[in-house]
């Protein structure tokens, strides 16, 4: 989008809206409490995970998300509050109910999430002690510190925020994200905070989410696991002062694409800090019958162990690709592929070119970001994954992240 | 099967079969060809993968066992013969007319398998003098030799044989397997080659060895990725003197039954020997809707690499086991699920049940071996997955085993 500039300050980029991020002692000495507030009814959207089973905090988040409106959202890491039985619910509504309490909202407007360990039930009194803690700090500038405080096993917070005109006016969109393992695409992934200063319309903005979703946290995979807290949320609470937008407005793609754009980079930045990861690859496959058989065969390459573990060595193993492609699903005519990095041929109409070019192509297979392109030359079909490798680091990091 | 004998002797343990293991140079200084012979013709039956992406040699066995009939399988490691265009299939082809000559038999009934790294052609002047090499020592004692120069990544050789009364005859049936990694059920897996000296029809014996294919190596998952060279092959050469046995012969369960025992043996093989395994684990699912439900969820399950790398560092960590099942696409109620380990609850009726048990829930994790039995309590669908944890030695294993 031509006419957007990136901006800083996350979540709280966006007119309205305050955070804060707060050490509630859940994993002490961390920041593990964040809160986001608009200072007035938001139009929310939401997308969860499609795992059957889900946290407390999905099923409530779900159905008020079903209600339209929202004014906060508070979240905890360190605990998934995931299979934790009916208890589970009934601390999922608690925490809604003293984060309204502390803000002077309806419970019913508070939106809850919850990430980290499976099984476990909150430690209730140090969420109420984080949400007491928080609300007297909100700030306008607080975007940074909730982004630290919603992390687990991620290295770096992931925020960003663009600026753009619309309906005459300036509008901001903003985000945050958390996420480093338990990655896998085909469902809203990991925690997702998004809020803008336009205002839409309910349905509109569920729509535009929805696209955004899947043209970005359902590209990307780290380790092919889906997790049961997935959740994506977006709040517009209209304080740019825009007319309420919809799909009519003339200006509605602009909206729509910058809301894209804030997506896809968020998910880029999880897919960077996937754990262990040395390497962003993206594997784009080309010439598939279809769309979808196109998704098929680049999801097998990008969820292959033995291909990501191939990138770690920096390998340029391309026989693991079209292994992957073969048990995709999708059609392939071995002697049609081509198979390139970074533009170079590893493989051509279905013949190596590796031996005359196995330098070149270990040097791509050395940078920390490639592209691999699998074209099958069978039709039009295409499809765009983003992902990493899959280090020792990684292994190291899921055997001792214990429950 | 209360009356057969585990004998020693792998392929040759059966009568008539005469095996040899020698270095072609391939990977020297390894065993790198085997050769398989039967002293008459046999029946041969044969299951492939079902990756769309086929070796040469897959192509080759694929059309040979349709006729029916062979005398010999001749063997390479070290390259895989696959993604070689047309020369592959030239090479395949030379490489059985080789073996035929050697033994003076028609090429026509010469099986050939590769296996090893994709991509590579086959060093035919290796092979060729592997095959002339191999053909003067073939042995009635050569199976341990053709076991060994099968392997690539394995650390152990895989062999068994067994021995029972059928028919007023005393029947062998004996088995070699290799394969370590690249291991994913739904086909055919890896390269298994069995003997059988019982006189068995065409039709039967394809039967039999897909039914016994199914309850074994399509069972068993290491890192879920599916090879292209996949190859089952069983041959009955008669050399027992049973009459020529099939499905109407009242003795035929017990035929059907020594086959899948030695399938399943050598199965369990592979996955103990599994890409830097430290742990052997059986994942059984009850209680699903049906048994095709059952089947997803433990796939799920024994695929998951957070589930694996939890394994590995000995974490009873049921909330990943949960997890995968949730994604698997079979139907599942949290309220109702038990997940336990050899045994020991750690989840019942959607409570964890961990706290109290945290140490001896350890102390099984810490085993070499354990079942995870997850419950779903939503009908009578059952299905075991066998499988392998995954260790930092997975990684180190295949980001170093270069093309």
């Amino acid at each position: 989008m031509q006419t957007a500039t990136a901006i800083s300050g996350g979540v709280t980029a966006a007119r309205g809206y305050q955070a804060a991020g707060v050490e509630a002692g859940i994993k002490s000495p961390k920041l593990d409490l964040a809160l986001l507030v608009s200072d007035r009814v938001a139009t929310v959207a939401g997308v969860f995970t499609t795992n059957r089973i889900q946290g407390a905090t999905v099923t409530l988040c779900r159905s008020r998300v079903a209600g339209g409106q929202a004014r906060a959202v508070v979240v905890n890491s360190g605990c998934a509050n995931a299979c934790t039985g009916p208890q589970g619910a009934l601390d999922a509504e608690r925490m809604a109910q003293l984060t309204g309490e502390g803000l002077g909202v309806p419970a019913s407007q508070v939106l809850v999430c919850s990430t980290g360990t499976i099984g476990v039930p909150l430690p209730m009194d140090k969420i109420a002690k984080g949400i007491a803690a928080a609300v007297p700090v909100l700030a306008t500038d607080g975007g940074a510190l909730a982004a630290r405080a919603i992390m687990t096993t991620d290295t770096v917070d992931k925020q960003v925020a663009l600026e753009f005109p619309l309906a005459g006016r300036t509008v901001r969109v903003g985000g945050m994200a958390k996420g480093a393992g338990m990655i896998e695409p085909h469902m809203a992934t990991l925690l997702v905070f998004l809020t803008t200063d336009a205002a839409v319309s309910g349905e509109a903005l569920q729509g535009c989410l929805r696209r955004a979703v899947d043209c970005s946290f359902n590209r990307i995979t780290v380790d092919g696991d889906q997790s049961c807290n997935d959740t994506v949320l977006l709040l517009a609470n209209g304080a740019a002062g825009t007319p309420v937008l919809d799909e009519a407005h003339p200006e509605w793609p602009r909206f729509v694409e910058a809301v894209e754009t804030v997506c896809r980079d968020l998910a880029l930045r999880v897919v960077r800090d996937g754990e262990g990861a040395t390497k962003f690859v993206t594997v784009e496959v080309r010439g598939a019958v279809t769309d979808a058989e196109a998704d098929l065969a680049a999801r097998a390459v990008a969820r292959s162990l033995l291909v990501k573990t191939s990138w770690f060595g920096g390998d340029p193993n391309w026989g693991r690709v079209i292994d992957a492609v073969g048990y995709s699903g999708a059609q392939v005519q071995e002697a049609l592929v081509d198979i390139s990095y970074d533009g170079l041929m590893a493989f051509r109409g279905g013949r190596p070119e590796l031996t005359q070019r196995l330098r070149e192509l270990e040097a791509v297979l050395r940078k920390p970001e490639f592209t691999l392109v699998v074209d099958l030359h069978l039709g039009t079909g295409r499809a765009v994954m983003y992902t990493c490798d899959c280090s020792e680091a990684y292994v190291r990091i899921n055997a001792e992240y214990m429950t």
